[in-house]
């Protein structure tokens, strides 16, 4: 599961990122930065598991009105 | 770019966030927590920006002690 700063939302950390590497001479016109949450979990199948961590980012994983999700369900 | 804590190594934002969703009633079996940056570069072809972006971990985006590092290249 991926939580990206949505758009025009201040990204402090990536800020601070591309400050550094232009400052070690890297030509970067962006860098946003997001967390990456990887889970391990039982499901029927995967839409029950997509389904399972949507709710999991509504009560506790992400922040709906600053943060975009982006879920990716890989069968074990 | 996605970083992940190599498999062993203590991942204290992990195991909050495994706590805090069992506590929620949530029944997973493993959370790890990483970062994932976003950057855009100007780059000649997919393999030059590949290989500037692992420039830019050695220097700055990851620690290969105790980090993993996937690099996906979207063109423009």
């Amino acid at each position: 599961m991926l939580v990206r700063p949505k758009a025009g939302i201040l990204d402090p950390q990536g800020e601070a990122v591309e400050t550094s590497l232009r400052t070690l001479g890297f030509p970067v016109s962006r860098a946003r930065v997001g967390r990456l949450v990887d889970l391990e979990l039982d499901a029927t199948d995967p839409a029950a598991a997509r389904a399972e961590v949507e709710r999991m980012c509504a009560e506790l994983l992400a922040n709906p009105l600053i943060e975009s999700v982006e879920i990716e369900v890989a069968p074990e």
